[in-house]
């Protein structure tokens, strides 16, 4: 049939071009473009293009595939040009997990710092959070900038966190909700082209990734953290930028709280110079990387120190409370977090055996959230920002019988029971400390 | 992801079942079902069952799971019961190739024969012709009968040749147009159930089918069409039907014609006795499995004097023109071929070189009859049933330089130099006479 169709006719069509990748075929850059460029404009339907993308994730793509397939997906819209700002564009990008809020927190570092930092993010899903949702938590903060408005904020206080637009990688907006409802989501290739064509798309000069590894993390075995991260590094050196990756743990969550209202309040504590040591350390480290490939240091342990600074001036969480400020949020939230939503019940959930958490299964933290509406089931569901989870215990920590592991901070109890039986399920309980503690910075590649 | 989602609902999701199919998962019957019938009903949307016909594409489906499609695609619509006509209902199909025209000469012999015929068939695609595109060809005839009116016609003369109403598989009818446009066609599980959904639709006790292999076949290679053979003849006999599978050879036209009105002529040729050797044989083979499985004789040789014996008497093809007077066609044609519609111009192509036909790349036949308007390249396509194709030489003939190889007869000549040169090169002329000639059957299973 192939043959036969090549004879007839010349022109490009969808169906052979799904056909070839089904037979582990390579498509070329021309052809990758005509699928992506076609399906954005609406002239290759949905179907077919669920097809493509099922043969994709099953046959792979090769790196040629992906830098194509990147490249077609950014230039599927506007790529922001903020050459007219000074200094150098800086971002950072973590592939999710629990309790991941290192984006509220790296965000005033580095631009407190002098560097601009204009993050394009996303909202959360099943068990994993996000930022745009978190941000939401803030009375009146607005995620939904025009490209003119965050242009203007980001010029005025150096950082700007708003959600994809319109005009920014539309081909991946649209790939994105299709690879949710037809199983394509967990591929390197397919995830390294949806990640890094919205970051090519804010015009930055530097990329740090945080690729997340773990029980918590979307790719669970540390190999395929890997490379995911190689890739999305290749991809992004190609395109002439300056990347990073840390393979970061995600076996428990990152601080000691997850939910959206508990971890603005988090990230308000570590730019106040306290906060879990995990989550102070970690977004040290990614400032720090920022400050190195924007050029503002030399070294990155000047970078270190110079982020270090900015936390203990208070010139960061200024520099929050201007973004706040900026993007409509009330700036009140840094000296009082209360006005935050809060939740009205708390409930603990204890350990019914005693010994030392030997481990996680960080994912469930997520989706136990989820259930009691601090997370979306589906794309539809409206979260409530006051839901959260106080992680009580860590791994390595010594543990009671009837001791509280999880503090819940919930306001409907309909799936409460569930939740918390979750919960206690995914505390692993051994009889002795674990013998060494995993680093969280596992590995820097592309350095 | 998998398991949050369990965890979160046991309601049975599309979504899901992609997810188990990509993953080499074997899908139960209840999920199968489940798939087969939300589509059918619209409540699963095209770009699901896009994706999950790729996954069973690439992954495969196993024996059960075939069966349990087939049996939901089944009763997705009507199953036709014709327990009030007195006698066996047999049935044959061929999985299609280039001038096989059997159906229209085997239905009149055993009905002819006693036995009911009751024949729902499809339209060409591709390079392959179709039954109903060729019945059309008969001035008047009408193959959109009613259920009812197809019952009153078996009733009546023994055969009924018909396409497939919208209560006859429905889902089979979805998801083959799917399938045509997302490169899910040529695989054994979805072939099987879409042709053995509509054929058990029938209210059949028997079917003969007829595999083809070679270069004019949809499975060019023998061992693929025997799997296909085992496992349509595994799913027919599972649902209590008798049935058997003929291999046969598809390396050349069958007969000497191909195209719409010519194919029905050389039927005619082939009911008054005369026609070419190998479609002769053919039909009669078939004819006499049909005999046999329908119980018309004790055994397949009586089955096949008893088909020769109908050819001989005239009564076949006496039951050909009540069949087509039935289906409101013009049954003079019978004795007057010309009143089909003639093309008006006629011309050769020629061999460029001595030798002998040491094989053909057959399937280019079928593409060169479609480009000069007498098959279709699209769905949308309008057939042009005057065109066709006369072979001069077969494989092992010997030609000479500038002999005719085929004589083409058409209306239009946009493409015809096209055509010629794509039917030239189908041709491959060796210098010597090719050893040993392939025989037409070349394997009868499940007898």
């Amino acid at each position: 049939m192939l043959r036969s169709r090549v004879t007839l006719q010349t022109r490009m069509r969808a169906v052979d071009l799904i056909r070839k990748k089904r037979d582990s075929g390579e498509l070329s850059r021309e052809e990758i473009d005509f699928l992506i460029s076609g399906y954005t404009r609406g002239e290759i339907p949905d179907y077919q293009m669920a097809s493509w993308l099922m043969a994709a994730w099953i046959r792979g793509l090769n790196r040629a595939e992906i830098a194509s397939l990147t490249e077609a997906m950014l230039y599927s819209g506007e790529v922001v040009n903020l050459s007219d700002l000074p200094g150098k564009k800086v971002d950072k990008h973590s592939t999710g997990g629990v309790g991941d809020k290192t984006s509220l927190i790296l965000a005033p570092i580095v631009a407190a710092g002098g560097l601009t930092v204009p993050m394009i993010s996303g909202r959360g899903l099943g068990h994993t959070g996000g930022t745009l949702d978190k941000l939401e938590a803030i009375p009146g903060f607005n995620v939904n900038l025009s490209l003119v408005d965050f242009r203007r904020v980001l010029g005025e206080c150096g950082m700007g966190l708003i959600g994809q637009t319109a005009e920014i990688a539309p081909a991946d907006k649209k790939i994105y909700a299709l690879r949710d409802v037809t199983s394509t989501v967990e591929n390197i290739g397919l995830i390294c082209a949806s990640i890094m064509s919205k970051k090519l798309a804010e015009g930055i000069d530097a990329l740090v990734l945080d690729v997340k590894t773990g029980s918590g993390a979307f790719l669970k075995r540390e190999e395929d953290s890997i490379r995911l991260a190689e890739v999305m590094i290749e991809t992004g050196k190609r395109m002439g930028k300056k990347v990073v990756a840390l393979i970061t743990d995600m076996n428990q969550p990152l601080g000691r709280l997850a939910g959206h209202s508990t971890e603005v309040q988090e990230s308000i504590d570590v730019l106040s110079g306290g906060g879990p040591a995990d989550l102070r350390e970690l977004s040290l480290e990614l400032s720090a990387w920022m400050f190195f490939l924007g050029e503002r240091t030399k070294s990155v342990d000047e970078g270190r120190r110079l982020a270090e600074s900015m936390v203990a001036t208070g010139k960061a969480k200024e520099k929050f409370r201007q973004g706040i400020r900026l993007q409509g949020g009330d700036e009140r939230v840094i000296d009082n977090p209360q006005l935050l939503p809060q939740a009205r019940s708390r409930v603990d959930v204890t350990s019914a055996s005693a010994g030392y958490v030997a481990g996680t299964n960080c994912e469930q933290f997520g989706n136990a959230l989820a259930m009691l509406g601090g997370g979306r089931e589906k794309k539809e569901d409206k979260i409530d920002p006051a839901v959260g989870l106080e992680f009580r215990k860590r791994i390595g920590d010594r543990v009671e019988k009837g001791e509280p592991l999880v503090t819940i901070r919930y306001n409907a109890d309909a799936k409460l029971a569930e939740a918390k039986n979750l919960i206690a399920a995914s505390y692993q309980i051994g009889e002795n400390a674990p013998r060494e503690k995993l680093p969280l910075v596992l590995r820097i590649l592309g350095a």
